[in-house]
């Protein structure tokens, strides 16, 4: 089987014959294992693998997902179960996305932007170290791997301060290499999400390309945030790997200073030892680590959900760039070349993830359209 | 009839026994008549109305929906409709929102905000007159009139720059009167909504209230925006007022300047003279009209997308807060009270919109509950 697609990784997808109905499945190697035969063996509620989406599976619960994982297992090892070739399905989303927010939880890539975008100031915002700065973005806009990206139009800076904005596409189309995690069950509106039960709410990870104009991010964002310079596309990996996959990966995170409030304390190993990698026309730009990320992904939902707001199934959390301190082992084309480098249309980018031969993200990638 | 619920209205929503099933409407008078059995009469697709939400029916655009209004208004002036009393029914959300974005589109609101929250700068950013700036809220947490607001926890901040933010409920929790629009068709991923045919995507108008803890809102919005200060809680009305029904209430918006960019211009009357007002615990204390936004609707949706991001049946873009410039036509209590009240548990608020007896939003209520 294909290095990282093995019995250890099993990740949920959705894939169709191209122009059918899209089927839910999980990846071996290099055919998909449809999910839909296993309902009963798993004890589900019948249509929970109907597909086209995973959200029903979502809703169920970790006790229900690890039923479904065992039953996979066993007909894998086992060899009773039927394959379909990958080379003849397509990928689709796999999951309806409820909300999606945006973490910035990379002190390198925090402390790299700042520079760049208020040079004048103090790169680290006086927040940042208290809490896992995040927004949300637009969920309409997330799409599987290999949808082309149309370059956005837009408002561009004025070339000097008190002129007028200029219009057209971005001329600092960039990316953002991030892992994302999808959400089970939820929490009801009024109730937050301990960091300790933080875990149990989440299914599974993606490679999450989160395309940026900075030009455009850099006219609109004050004092809202970003809006059009991101919301015009956010691609995801086809394959969610399950967390469950994730236990032999999950390492001690970096130490935080100051150690941050209560709700935010957790204890055990939540950092994802995760190599990922940048390639940009068939070359390899960036190579770095999940691993170094400040804030752990329990306390991006133990925060997301302090104020009481409802996550739901299929719900997307992305880490923000996960930039790393060495040259070469940045996010985003802005910290690999400062500026002197962003895509043209024909670029295609690849981002990928893994860990050693036992677990791979596969891959996300993008074209980029004309405007 | 109840005042501005009379046949020139006919606003739709969502209604439902006590426990029942949602199921779809309009207003007319002190009743709700229910959509279903005009399917046939209207042309519409099997199952358009069978509820819960309104998100089909939204997404057939305007001629499907010219059909219905006409269908109804036809069996209501003939007598020949049917009537559930709304008293023995309660509201329920209309539609399954997909994106919730907020504009700012208030210069009043926009300048005396800037002030508060960066009282050593000029208030109004150098971006505010070129774009309806705007940002993604939540939408899992958009809640239906009447649905009590839990007061949210969350970082608040350091009591002197350099020291350690607390953790506790609110203490300047605010609210924000607003005109929100939901939208219809929608339209495919990579081609922006022109200005002059954004009117085509627009179903109705709602009230909202979107509720923010200034204290939150304050320590984490920057760089990225408000995020755990807003997304505990958005309250619309239940009646969604189509625009067909705001025809006769059009007015010129007022004047731009600078000339926004080609892509911003429109022609004819969009803004929309709506009386508004802020009830408090039974007392009015706020009445400002929608006619004097800088940013007409049409100008947001066509900006939101002008990047190529694709909008669905039911997303909801809210106005950003209306205020005037006159003492007590505020839509905020921080502008109103200037800091010295905030909500407190067990206050009830009330926001009140229509023109004249002809058209009535109704109302968006909402109780304070202890954290």
């Amino acid at each position: 089987v294909s290095s990282g697609f093995g019995i250890d990784n099993l990740p949920y997808g959705a894939v169709a014959e191209p122009g059918g109905p899209a089927r839910l499945a999980v990846r071996f190697g290099d055919d998909a294992v449809l999910l839909e035969p296993y309902e009963q063996a798993a004890e589900l509620p019948p249509g929970t693998l109907a597909g086209p989406v995973l959200n029903p599976l979502l809703a169920l619960g970790r006790p229900a997902w690890s039923r479904l994982r065992a039953a996979l297992t066993n007909a894998i090892e086992t060899g009773l179960h039927e394959v379909v070739p990958l080379a003849e399905l397509e990928p689709r989303l796999p999951v309806a996305v409820g909300d999606y927010v945006d973490f910035y939880s990379s002190l390198e890539h925090a402390t790299n932007l700042g520079r760049m975008f208020r040079p004048d100031a103090e790169p680290l915002l006086p927040n940042w170290r208290h809490l896992p700065v995040g927004y949300h973005g637009r969920a309409s806009s997330v799409v599987v791997s290999g949808t082309p990206i149309r370059r956005p139009r837009g408002q561009l800076p004025p070339p000097e301060p008190g002129q007028h904005p200029r219009f057209g596409p971005t001329q600092r189309l960039d990316i953002e290499l991030e892992l994302g995690f999808v959400t089970g069950p939820g929490n009801p509106l009024g109730t937050p999400i301990p960091a300790a039960e933080a875990a149990d709410h989440v299914f599974g990870f993606v490679l999450v390309n989160d395309w940026s104009a900075r030009d455009i991010q850099r006219w609109e964002y004050v004092p809202l945030g970003p809006f059009l310079g991101k919301s015009f596309a956010t691609s995801i990996s086809p394959w969610i790997v399950p967390l469950e996959a994730l236990k032999p990966h999950r390492v001690p995170a970096r130490p935080q200073d100051p150690e941050p409030l209560g709700y935010l304390r957790t204890a055990g190993d939540w950092a994802l030892d995760i190599d990922l990698e940048v390639e940009l026309n068939g070359k390899t730009v960036s190579r770095t680590n999940a691993k170094d990320l400040y804030w752990t992904f329990p306390q991006q939902l133990a925060h997301a959900t302090v104020n009481g707001t409802n996550v739901r199934p299929g719900d997307l959390y992305a880490s923000g760039t996960i930039s790393g301190a060495e040259r070469g082992t940045q996010g985003s084309l802005i910290e690999l070349y400062e500026g002197s480098r962003f895509l043209e249309d024909g670029d295609t980018v690849v981002l990928r993830g893994g860990s050693g031969d036992r677990i791979s993200f596969g891959e996300v990638t993008g074209t980029i359209a004309p405007p």
